[in-house]
């Protein structure tokens, strides 16, 4: 398969930064196009030899592309979609690294009537807390897998190279539905980021706040890093993926109940079951990341 | 001021070993006696050259010993207190490692009759998610935090051999009071803990918890990290340090219910506050550790 000729990437964040990086460094692309809100941004990401130039005007920017990266926050990407339509080339693939896809999906319903044949939702399951094109490295994909959500008349021939421009990466590829890729992301990403930042802004509330910090450990950090992500791309995801975002959440408050009863109570027997069939589970986990 | 002749160490697990490794580093003290249910891990302990000998029964174990120190969970506390008890020497110190402290003080009026002037509760904010000697290491407690909570009787000679003997492991000692600590470490790590628990118990009762944990990332992985931590030792801090734990709970779940409502009412604003005043005092509180 030969390399694709010219990429575009509006927001070239971490993610975006970092699949341009990656991309580079295997070879598979010609000319990377950057375009984004913040102009500083995007000369920092060219002094950094992220990309090639950059466009301000997505219209400008998608031009003469064959692949189109979308990685601006889920609460942009309607917007962008209307604003680089009409400079698409005929051909010209469309892909995007939304944590969330049924939003994205109706998004691109709402700007091209249909969602084109050559659009293919994605989301690459990586990320680390930090966020903008400082914080790309090449190596971000590495192992990690991507979730492609191809719709019924989605092209082949589009997920074939989407496919092989992750995998060039050393990403993982799987397809899944648009609806179980929103359900599963709830579960193990969503919601946890909603506990952890709920966690910290409950006890910076707390009168005593400098101090419970200052004793605060190794547990405590690791436990509530996903609570220094950006707020806003959190923001988004949180409103795009709403629904599955609330059934998760309202089980797990319902068990959360159940736990502070059995504390209540003192009932020992119950928490040892909790706490071991967790560990169990969570080392279960360990061994499969591992592999 | 003098190394301590004879340290005895009930408990010779992660916090317990890895004291002992220190103190021994540091030429602290002559003679370390490990005592213990688990007779391998004793013999392990010799092995490993964490302690020099072993006694199976505590008063044999804590005789002649100038420094007793309780590491067993805090559900054993007061039937090892009971069992040591006539084998204590004249001016013995005693002291432990719970990570709850007025449960270890009621134990202590329950065994001794009123807790003894020469016993200085204390709690190292320390540890890992492993268990056992063969996890203990000598630099733990490097830096890190270690709270004491002397009563209005506690000797002053005592608390201040005991704040030596962290210090010589790099440790920085504080002094607050019993109901002080067991709100805060309530807060900081037995929440958390109890979070990290019920969210991987949640996720593991799903109908597809085999695929949800396959994309799971590494976000999921420093979040639940906690979650793979000794289930009996965190029984019974839960149990031990019941009231303030149901207090910080019952003040999680209702915020987390507020955060719920916002989600359910698409209220972007209000997410986008409590996402990033979290931010702002996750990032202070490493800006803090790192100090």
């Amino acid at each position: 398969m030969s390399a694709v000729q010219r990429v575009c990437i509006i927001g070239v964040g971490l993610i975006g930064g970092s699949w341009a990086r990656a991309l580079r460094a295997a070879g598979s692309c010609g000319e990377i196009v950057g375009c984004g809100r913040n102009e500083e941004q995007l000369r920092l990401a060219v002094d950094l030899g992220v990309i090639d130039r950059y466009e301000r005007d997505p219209a400008r920017a998608v031009a003469g592309a064959d692949v189109v990266v979308l990685g601006v926050p889920l609460g942009s990407m309607r917007s962008v979609m209307a604003a680089m339509q009409s400079g698409l080339a005929p051909g010209a693939i469309i892909t995007d690294v939304g944590s969330a896809k049924a939003s994205v999906v109706a998004d691109a319903q709402a700007v091209f009537g249909t969602p084109p044949a050559r659009f293919v939702p994605g989301h690459p399951i990586a990320g680390t807390e930090k966020s903008g094109v400082q914080a790309s490295f090449a190596e971000l994909f590495r192992g990690r897998r991507v979730i492609l959500t191809p719709l019924e008349h989605t092209d082949p021939g589009a997920v074939a190279t989407v496919t092989r421009l992750w995998e060039v990466c050393g990403a993982k590829v799987s397809t899944m539905s648009v609806e179980h890729h929103d359900a599963v992301l709830a579960a193990t990403s969503h919601l946890p980021h909603v506990l952890a930042y709920g966690l910290v802004d409950t006890l910076s509330r707390w009168d005593d706040n400098r101090e419970i910090f200052q004793y605060a450990a190794g547990g405590f950090r690791d436990f509530t890093r996903i609570a220094s992500s950006d707020p806003i791309m959190w923001r988004d995801i949180c409103l795009a993926n709403r629904d599955a975002l609330v059934a998760a959440m309202r089980r797990y408050i319902d068990d959360l109940n159940e736990l502070l009863k059995a504390v209540e109570r003192a009932d020992g027997d119950r928490l040892a079951d909790v706490f071991g069939s967790a560990k169990q589970a969570r080392d279960r986990f360990i061994r499969l990341l591992e592999q």
